[in-house]
């Protein structure tokens, strides 16, 4: 293709806003148009397929606009639930003295494992997992749970079929998309035809009716869920398991939030007997431990796990993590040690107490203003229903009339529509001047 | 599926070894069978295409074996290029001192930019592109190149066809393979059919002769070259962006080794005028700053690379990066920013010097004992020909009479047969005495 014959090639308007740290989208185009070589490579069908931008830029645009709009206005921010409390000392410390000593010939270190550091890897089985059977060979230590989706998802053969709880982390849904396997997505009713969506809702009790839901290959299952704050019990997650068992479906079981839970809902999915042979689990210490910036996280691939053949789905993943990861930040896997001896794990629950008491107060003076309020027990997250409305327009109203920032339900599926997720993952003093202000719209 | 119907469903025996941190692949099993529930999973068969455990762990394998046989040995690792020199204080006391800011109230910092921080973005397109019309928006910092070759794997359709330079970086082609690019593996040749294999080797001074190579939509491009340690020239590397532009490719080139070039060839692919519109950049920190362990990289996504339907490239990595990514920890941030400080650049420079004499100290002791020496002088890797002979028959010899490790070449491609690989990160010491050893034996 000659340069001279590539005036015709038009960059596409987006119809996207452009994000506050991006700005390639206004740049250099005429009225959304591009002049410039286009080269063959075709656009992949599955990113096409995406219906928006990711939900968490999205919002962080959103707040953006309104603090340029309002330069004034004392902004809170409960929409993206990222942790605000500084981390304890002790794990800070383990931190910055693995950072120096890679300064020294004695305390260098270079390329790990792929698989994680195996003291780091024996810690967490030991106190995550002690009494569940999970050996520290079938942790694999990554950056976050985020990043091992991706990672499953490339695992798993292009056929497969998917379900998630309905709403859920969109991770999930985005990720099946570009992966291919979420099929053609319907307007009419904002779903992908090859997902099986699981509702969850207030008529029942947040937990899927197991008895009309469609068998998938993989399912994915965040208990305390996200944005919904509700923990599965430990019967709920068993019928889950023997679910999966009875239709050789593997589950991806999301316990990034386990920390938080309160009663005795099992923390992990492993606590159910069986469930090493149909489940993978994906955790963090992001919200764990206030890690959402250093990133660190683990998948437990259980060794009894296996596909159709009889073949160990632990050796392909760890195949994955050779080829497509090179293991987590030495620093950050130092950090996680730390988090783990007995002094630090202690001064994390501390932070974690203080997010579950600002999910309380939230929770509460919520429900006292007649909102419909749910989660927030076992769960970072206040999960408001606004019956019969949209949650887009709740989240405009209450931004400007508070300019506290929340998340929209809508955007973690279709049954999240009328909801508005409110984050617990804030100062004290933020949590009480925001909920000063939500009662002052609402009563 | 009943528990009880399960017992005739098999483990399936590796055909691979074990390697030193896993053992997975040995326990619980009872004459490589096993019996247990079996999911109805099938394995993807994009897995079962890949032809052999990933190079590198296999490495770190027949090391362990080795050690464990002759544990008195003093084994020189100059296999895996694993950096092992100190990283400079003045980089480490950044990272220390951001670990450190962690536990105050003022230096807390939770979930940063997907894309990398800004200062860091601007740092990296001042500092190394700064006169190549690089903007910091186009920069996209991660945890490694290899993690984004992975990455940039997701962003691309299921159809397109990838070339590589034979012998190259194994990711290239095993991620292909994950992703189901890659066809049919022959026996025969060592090659999968949907694979365009661009030979270099000393005949063509290891570049392709492009008049020969067929049209692929991606063209993965490592300059300087692992493991030839050959870097392309500024005239070839132009002739590479033309031959892409003609054939409207997008060449995807990994320049990790370009601190190490040590004549006029080009650091950067976007020191060619047009690049930007061809190609997409991947780099790293790893050898470059000794961030092997610390993990941090970049991906150039010029905002001029347009999909066949105009369509801007950099907006869909954006969302894989958003959705598949949460960001490089901000602690290896902090050490990269202060790598790119004047003060922070001159002293990273100063360990890639003493690689590089080490490289010379390799290729001129191989070279005067009548080996046929290549590479080593724009890159930490020097590549030894033994022609007619099997590159792991070489490996072992060396390994078993001098207790040095190399990397077998063919483990590269079927091009670096009969070569093995020398990696120059060691200490002088163990350079120095890995060639002594090497003398003896060859001499």
């Amino acid at each position: 293709m000659l340069y001279s014959q590539l005036s015709l090639c038009i960059f596409r308007a987006s119809v996207v806003s452009p994000q506050p740290n991006t700005n390639w989208s206004r740049s250099k185009s005429n009225n959304g148009r591009r002049v410039g070589h286009c080269t063959k490579v075709s656009r992949s069908v599955n990113m096409e397929n995406l219906q928006s931008e990711y939900l968490f830029p999205e919002i962080f645009m959103r707040e953006y606009e309104h603090s340029q709009k309002n330069p004034h206005a004392n902004l809170i921010r409960l929409g993206v639930g990222d942790t605000t409390q500084p981390i304890p000392d002790i794990v800070t410390k383990a931190m910055a003295q693995h950072a120096q000593n890679l300064s020294t010939v004695e305390g260098y270190k270079g390329y790990g494992a792929e698989q994680g550091n195996t003291e780091l890897r024996m810690a967490i089985a030991e106190t995550l997992y002690g009494n569940m059977d999970v050996k520290s060979h079938e942790i694999f230590v990554s950056d976050g749970a985020q990043c091992d989706i991706s990672r499953l998802q490339m695992l798993l053969g292009s056929n497969m079929t998917v379900a998630v709880q309905d709403p859920s982390f969109p991770a999930f849904i985005d990720s099946s998309v570009i992966l291919g396997r979420a099929g053609k997505f319907h307007e009419e009713t904002g779903k992908y035809g090859n997902i099986v969506y699981m509702n969850c809702n207030p008529e029942n009790d947040f937990f899927p009716d197991l008895q009309t839901t469609s068998r998938a290959d993989i399912i994915f299952f965040c208990s305390p869920n996200n944005p919904t704050g509700y923990a599965a019990s430990w019967h709920q997650v068993k019928q889950l398991v023997e679910f999966a068992k009875s239709n050789g479906s593997i589950i991806i079981y999301d316990s990034s939030y386990s920390a938080y839970i309160s009663d005795y809902s099992p923390r992990s999915i492993y606590e159910i007997p069986g469930a090493k042979e149909v489940a993978i689990e994906i955790s963090s210490f992001s919200k764990f431990a206030g890690f959402t910036g250093v990133r660190l996280g683990w998948t437990v691939l259980p060794e009894e796990l296996l596909y159709s053949n009889g073949f160990p789905v632990i050796k392909d993943y760890n195949r994955i993590v050779c080829t497509c990861f090179n293991g987590a930040s030495n620093i950050a896997q130092a950090g996680g040690l730390a988090c783990l001896s007995s002094q630090g794990y202690q001064a994390i629950t501390n932070v974690v107490d203080y997010y579950k008491e600002n999910a309380k107060i939230i929770y509460e003076t919520l429900g006292s203003l007649g909102l419909k309020v749910y989660g927030g027990k076992n769960a970072p997250y206040i999960w408001v229903h606004f019956p019969g409305r949209s949650s887009w327009d709740v989240f405009n109203e209450i931004l400007e009339r508070t300019h506290v920032v929340t998340i929209p339900g809508s955007g973690f599926g279709p049954v999240g529509e009328g909801y508005i997720r409110v984050s617990a993952f804030g100062s004290r003093e933020c949590i009480l001047e925001a909920t000063r202000r939500l009662k002052t719209m609402f009563s």
